[in-house]
């Protein structure tokens, strides 16, 4: 049993914000089910997909018939990259303020495959998403300050076309978030002379008790911080700011940290373990941005089986972040996750 | 259609965080479709419910046979008042910020009737609520600096009872919201020498746009800044910054507002509408709280029908909200709501 096997907060340090963490709570007498869910039936193709190689998508543009990744412009991004110009009929109160949004929405076909995700992909098509990430944040991160590369997977996060894909959203302004990360890393890095996911990065490793996975280039923790039951950070253990620095190595490095990661989420529960994941870079528009360590956040839902997820809800929203099982615990049990997909195990 | 109906932001000024605005996203095919909802055929009285009259609960309690309000502390608190004295042990480096908390967790369910929320109920009995938690938010605002009061409705927000029920957690320290809205309100009260919320409440009023409701002491409007497709704001017309302050007349004209508000709710879809909602109130330990206004904010996930809500996911959970629907066209949905339940239509 860890230390923090009581009730206490803790303060995430890139945004400001604390976590109630209540252990205790694990003692309810309904803790533990897990359900085994029953395995997916998708087929590798699927004509009704329209995100499928060849099909027809919802304004008649029909899909290159693709072997790798798959990048389009969203069919109704909440962001288009037509400047309106309605601004100066708005009010000026601090109570009303308002500002136009300008930017792009693209979506990201992982593969040709209907029924793979990424922990079912091998590890050089982890690879091919990885420099597709890549590619189009270069091309983005020319035009825009802001750059977010994310994936909801799961119908429960409100992902509503199962074959597997992300999202980037690129915008001139900087997202409530990063403006966060923005002046949390460059205050930390005045006080201290180094880098705040750097110093981290370092703890960690020497602590090992929240460490999930680690290669050359790449940590996976459960933070300190965390808020949702599993939740890891995904950052580079090099001074990389953006996925325009990354070298080969590292891209190749990222693409088995990718594998590994989501491998033990899907063994945690022996399910395919829905999350929302994302990247945070520095904004493309900073003169210095050495503050900066890029990494990517993932928010799983699953709280004690493959069907009961934490509900972050009125206390949570109105409040704070509150969690059950303690971030050293959850470490605990992705440390123990196999690395070997349950579907491969089952053949 | 109203002057804002282009993608921009706006900024929440009690938080601080930004929502992003695209309503071009409503042209969105599946738009509008709104499914009636199956009427529920919960009886008044459920021997297996643990919150019913004279029912036994987990822990081998049983409930009295109350016939208005019943409060209990949560079996399974979050929160214990128990004072523990670990935290010798802790580190202190910034990057594990870690503190102590304590507090009680407290259940009200609202009535004895395992079958009428909070709309199915006579003012007079919305009233009896209102008092319990002015109640209890007396007692535990002389034992703690923070007291939320707050009710999750319905299983999409993660309430496991369907008896009509809601929360008190009290605690200590400053929850991360009651912080920054602590800090927003000072911070406007020195620069602008008054209330926020005061200032607000009088624009919009004077507005008209986003109002939703009003008697002689409280306003219901879809604020300026909402994250959450219907989202409202509930606040005092008056000043009066906590539970503790409430005259008996502003509390029936508040037993009004919410039988309104939330019989305006079910109607938008035919179906007892899913929220979490809560108050925020000035904490307890304040010297001065003169630029406190007690307020309640509702936080209704549904955005097309009965059966479609807004995921906060991906993109939400990693920049910032966004929302579809324009926060004007939400209010004027609202508005135009009948304040006659759809079930008392229906008989
Ligand atoms: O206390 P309950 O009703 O068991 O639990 C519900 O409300 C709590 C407070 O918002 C949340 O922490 C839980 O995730 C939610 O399921
Ligand atoms: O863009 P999609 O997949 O239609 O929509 C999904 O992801 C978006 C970005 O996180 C969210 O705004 C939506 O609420 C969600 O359902």
């Amino acid at each position: 049993m860890s230390q923090f096997e009581f009730t206490h907060r803790r303060k995430n340090p890139l945004t400001g914000n604390w976590v109630l963490v209540s252990p205790h709570r694990n003692n309810r007498p309904w803790l533990g089910a897990t359900e085994k869910s029953t395995p997916s039936n998708l087929s590798e193709y699927d004509k009704t997909c329209p995100l499928c190689p060849g099909n027809q998508r919802a304004n008649d543009v029909h899909n290159p018939t693709y072997d790798k990744t798959f990048v389009f412009t969203n069919d109704f991004g909440a962001l288009t990259s037509q400047t309106e110009v309605h601004l100066a009929q708005l009010e000026t109160n601090p109570l009303f303020e308002i500002e136009q949004a300008t930017g792009e929405c693209r979506v990201i076909c992982f593969s040709p495959k209907h029924n793979k995700t990424l922990p079912e992909l091998p590890v050089n098509e982890i690879k091919d998403v990885v420099d597709t990430w890549k590619q189009h944040y270069i091309e983005l991160s020319g035009k825009y300050a802001c750059v977010h590369i994310f994936e909801n997977k799961g119908a429960v996060m409100g992902c509503s076309q199962p074959h597997p894909h992300g999202q980037v959203w690129a915008h001139n302004h900087l997202s409530t978030e990063i403006q966060l990360e923005e002046t949390s890393q460059r205050e930390y890095q005045q006080h201290n002379g180094s880098s705040l996911l750097g110093d981290y990065v370092d703890h960690e490793i020497a602590n090992g008790e929240r460490v999930v996975y680690q290669n050359d280039h790449w940590l996976v923790v459960v933070p300190f911080w965390a808020a949702w039951p599993f939740e890891t950070l995904l950052v580079s253990k090099d001074d990389v700011r953006h996925f325009g620095q990354l070298t080969d190595d590292q891209s190749n490095a990222l693409a088995e940290a990718i594998k590994v990661l989501t491998t033990r989420y899907d063994n945690v529960f022996n399910c395919s373990f829905p999350y929302s994941m994302g990247w945070h870079c520095a904004p493309s528009d900073l003169e210095n941005d050495s503050h900066w360590r890029m990494h990517a956040h993932f928010y799983p839902p699953l709280l004690r089986s493959a069907t009961v997820k934490k509900h972050m809800v009125g206390y949570e929203m109105l409040a704070e972040s509150q969690r059950d099982l303690s971030p050293e615990t959850a470490a605990k049990i992705l440390q123990n996750a196999s690395d070997t997909h349950y579907t491969e195990g089952n053949k």
